[in-house]
């Protein structure tokens, strides 16, 4: 017996596939189900099992949604003066509602252009998105996609797409964070902050 | 929305029972499953629900098995010479396993009595060792308990046990681990390499 019986064995063989899991922590959750918890691990598998069947996309932002439109682009009053903000995933979706500053609607990309992935604007659904804007009522985008090479391509796409369709478009503000140090912040962020200073 | 999907908050909710699992890591599993591996998540659902369900315990050896006795207990071979070893739990067993140099039996303790957690010798299964004891056989009862305060109080409280039916016991040595660095290793672990000191 140097592998573990059969089932146990591929127990420990598919936790591998949560990220950032390895063989040993995958080993530890495995034993730690079996031994203390066999009511939560059956959970797990009832809730793994309906989330990957039962979770689509929102047929207007593309963000996870079990019925055709989420809760924000079924609500009239998140239709607000047409801003819309475009993120890069339901959980950078999720960071800016913790916020809850922000009251319009969004557009979930569900990743980034990379052309060496094979990512192009239609799996991003740009494709949508413009024709989102062609039915008009949009009258600003903020583009919320990561200051990352990819994210910023994708930024640099959209905002064509907008001015195409003479809607507005935006950047969240790049610089130094809030209770940051300069000394311990990297040259990029300290260049970028610099080049977007505003007036006192 | 300040809470995602009521299927994908409860998918998030449903992976912070695995040890080492907090609210930002069991959002990115959830996503990465969603977004990139429905398959996998599915096949990781069917895994734990087996698993939970259709794993138990072997009946001499307690060890996790899919049927009545483990394949090291249903192998004569490992019969031996009635050497027999006890460990605190079955990734224990594995470790040992793995190094393919002990060819006896186990006796798999699930755990390490603690009065303070209400763990007493039957919840160990002290019970049927000293039951396979009694049955005779075996010749020796090599205790491999972690050495911490719980696992040295369980195998004392075996190695009485064994005394009574006269069964001989030895404990896996205790000392500085093979390549450690004498100035990293701590005073604990030196004190015991030195009173366990060996002719040389
Ligand atoms: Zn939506
Ligand atoms: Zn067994």
């Amino acid at each position: 017996m140097s592998r573990y019986t059969p089932l146990l064995q591929q127990l420990i063989d598919a936790l591998r596939i949560l990220p950032g899991v390895g063989p040993k922590s995958a080993q530890r959750m495995a034993f730690a189900l079996l031994e203390r918890n066999r009511d939560a691990g059956l959970a797990l598998a009832d809730a793994l099992a309906q989330a990957m069947t039962k979770i689509g996309h929102c047929q207007r932002c593309r963000t996870f949604c079990q019925s055709t439109l989420c809760a924000i682009c079924a609500d009239p009053k998140r239709e607000l003066d047409g801003i819309m903000c475009v993120v890069g995933s339901a959980a950078d979706q999720h960071a800016i509602e913790q916020i809850g500053q922000f009251k319009g609607r969004y557009f979930v990309l569900q990743g980034y252009l990379s052309p060496l992935d094979g990512i192009g604007p239609q799996d991003l659904g740009l494709d949508s998105l413009s024709s989102l804007l062609a039915e008009g009522g949009t009258t600003e985008l903020i583009l919320a996609t990561n200051p990352t090479v990819e994210g910023d391509a994708t930024a640099f796409y959209i905002a064509e797409l907008a001015q195409k369709h003479n809607v507005k478009v935006s950047r969240i503000a790049q610089g130094i964070p809030i209770g940051g140090e300069l000394e311990f912040i990297d040259g990029t962020t300290l260049s970028h902050a610099f080049s977007g200073r505003k007036q006192f």
